[in-house]
Order: C-alpha cells, then structure tokens, then sequence
C-alpha cells in the first residue's frame, strides 16, 4: 500500500550519448511497472495508421501558439516547419489517473520541466566514465572530426548541470540503471512531502475520539 | 554501480505499536542487503557468552558518563541502573566500511539522531489505519483499561511527528514495508547530495583536456 497514489513525472536526462533511450527502454520492460509515455502534441500531418491523442495529439498552427501563449507546454520545439510539444494539462491526467510519466529529454528541456513541475523527479543518467562516453560519441558513425569535437564539447557543457537533478544514476548495465529508477519512483511515492496529506486523512484528526474507538 | 559507497544511518521509527520490530526483521531477512546493526555501549556487567564489541561494548560508568559529556552518543537512556547508548564513533566506522546501520527505536530518540546525523535516512512506520493500530494495543495482553488507555494516548502524539520524517512507510503487510524500505535505500544512494562527489572525481574536471581524450 502506497500513501501517495498519484503518478510521478519522471525526466530522464543526462548527456549527449550517455545512453537515456536505452535505459528508458530498459526501463518499460520491466514487469510490472505502471510507466506510461506522455503524448507529444504537434502541428503536422495526421499520417495514415496514426491515431489523435495516441500518437500524438494533431492540432492547427494556430491552436499551438495559442497554447504556446498561453503556457501550456512542458517544453516545445519547432522542427522542420512543425511544432511538437509536451502539453502540460495532457500530462497532469496521466498522473492523476495515478500512473507514472516517462519523459526523456535532452538537459536543456530538462531543466524546463523542472521548473513548470517542480515536484517531478530529475533523474541524471551518467556514464561510467568519462572516456566511456567519449568512447561511445566515436562509435556513432562516421561523422568527421569536427562534429565528434562538438559533441564531445557538448557533453562536457552537459555534465556541469549534475547539481540540478534529484538523482544520479550510473548506466554502466542498462539493467542496473533501470532497476535502480524502479527503486527511485518507489521509494518517491513514500517520501513525507508525497505522502502526508493522505496520511492525515488515514488516521484523521489524532486528538479526538480516541477513547470511543477503544472499546470496538 | 552505485557512485555513493558510504552506508547510511537508517532510522526506522514510527508509534507504539505499529510492528516496528516485525518489519525490521523482515527487512534483515531479505536477501542480498548489506544492513548491520550498530551495536550498543553499556554499563552492566557482561553475561556469560557475550562478546565485548559484538553483542555490546562494555564500559564503566566513568567512561560512560565521559562519553555523554563530550556528546559521543547518537542516543542514550538509563534502564535498572544502567546505561545504554548508540557510540556515535561506531556507528561512523561501520557507515565508513559500506554498511548500512540500522537503528529501530522509539519516536523521542529518532528525533535525536536526526539532530546528530542530519543525512541520516528517518523512516516513519505507520498503520493502515488508526483503529488497526488501536486493535494492536487492545491485543498485546492482560493490561488494564487504564495501561492501554495511556498507550492510546501515547500513540496519539506520536503520529503527529510524521512530517519530521523523510518517508512515510504503511505497515499494511510487513513484506511490502521491507521491500519498500529497501528501494528507498538504494534509492538514497543515488540521490544528488550524496553522489556529486564521487560523479566530480569520476568524470573530472569538465573543461579541460577533452581533445586529448578523443583519439585514444
């Protein structure tokens, strides 16, 4: 039994080429988690076999901005002519509905979130090493030199906001990284600040009364 | 791989009554924990058997009372003429060596040791509901209405020291406490404030030498 039945926002983060997509991945196949994706909202073309509010949420041009004015996004970008965004009201049901949002988003998106959700949970995932994550940046492909330096420099930027985040959790084994953010929601759904108000309604007021309940 | 490899204080807590002890031998039970308890320092004399720094470390009353005056115990009380404390310098050694110490005790003394180790990990057990812990009182023997009574009435205070806690745990079944307390604790390990050192030296300075690192 868990006092606090309401669903967590959970952010991913953590530098470029650290490996968040497969440890989110990870994550969702774990057995008997109650993870959920939020559902990105976007301004392009319904394609064949999609379906609103399951895909994505498809909405005008218009109806963005307006949403964009009116601050309603978790985060937002525009991508070759389309906009794309985290809608924050879409996001709120899931966690009432008491399951757990997964977003996995670069730090800058990260560090946005936090301030519109300041109770969601940051989780920072690093690399066993540094040279590992160099070691990982090369492999990609067959980028040239340059373009492995700039994301090597990024990386580095990227490793400075490990302060910002609740949690740090080493990807040394995909599993072990997912295992231990399945012990972070857990042990997030107990902490005092999550649990209280749904403590007090479970033992109500504590100075009244007492006598009468004990004779039962 | 977990970057903070200091054990932590785990302080379990919670009103009379509420199978703290059950749930802290559920929690030793577990398999692949890597828990200790802190051991004991006394005045009384050793019984046949014992082991000085195993079962308790045995001392004299003067060094004892030295003990208190210069602040060395996380906790102490005096029962049939003798002393009984936690040695603060013990617990540290232990935490110092990877094991997570375990304290079970009462309300009163919790709040103490929150005081003298302020990243200690305070963990308040609760019932499922008021009555299930007034059931448990009225259950535990042949008192008198009066004993119960002022049992009802302590527990009645101690439930409103909950928000002085870290985490709130339901002792709905004691297994499901166990386990929750377990992800919290490899939960803590994880969190920020006792992980950044260790991130600092893993990754190490973040601005320097990155290009050296990239043709290896």
């Amino acid at each position: 039994m868990k006092l606090d039945e309401r669903g967590i926002l959970i952010v991913i983060s953590g530098p470029s080429g650290v490996g968040k997509g497969t440890v989110r991945q990870a994550l969702f196949n774990m057995k008997g988690h109650n993870l959920t994706y939020s559902v990105s909202m976007t301004t392009r073309k319904m394609r064949p076999g999609e379906v609103d509010g399951k895909d994505y949420y498809f909405v005008t041009k218009e109806e963005f901005e307006q949403r964009i004015k009116e601050d309603k996004f978790l985060e937002h970008a525009e991508f070759v002519g389309n906009y794309y965004g985290t809608p924050l009201d879409k996001v709120n049901e899931q966690l009432d509905n008491g399951q757990e949002v997964v977003l996995e988003i670069e730090v800058n998106g990260a560090l946005q979130v936090k301030k519109k959700v300041p109770d969601c949970v940051m989780i920072f995932i690093v690399p066993p090493s540094k040279q590992a994550l160099y070691d990982r940046l090369m492999k990609r492909g067959t980028e040239s030199e340059d373009v492995i330096k700039q994301r090597v420099e990024k990386a580095n930027r990227e490793f400075k906001v490990a302060p910002k985040y609740d949690y740090i959790v080493v990807n040394d084994d995909v599993n072990n990284a997912a295992d231990r953010i399945m012990a972070i929601i857990r042990a997030e759904h107990a902490r005092t600040s999550r649990s209280i108000d749904k403590y007090y309604e479970l033992i109500g007021e504590t100075d009244e009364n007492s006598e009468e309940n004990i004779g039962n």
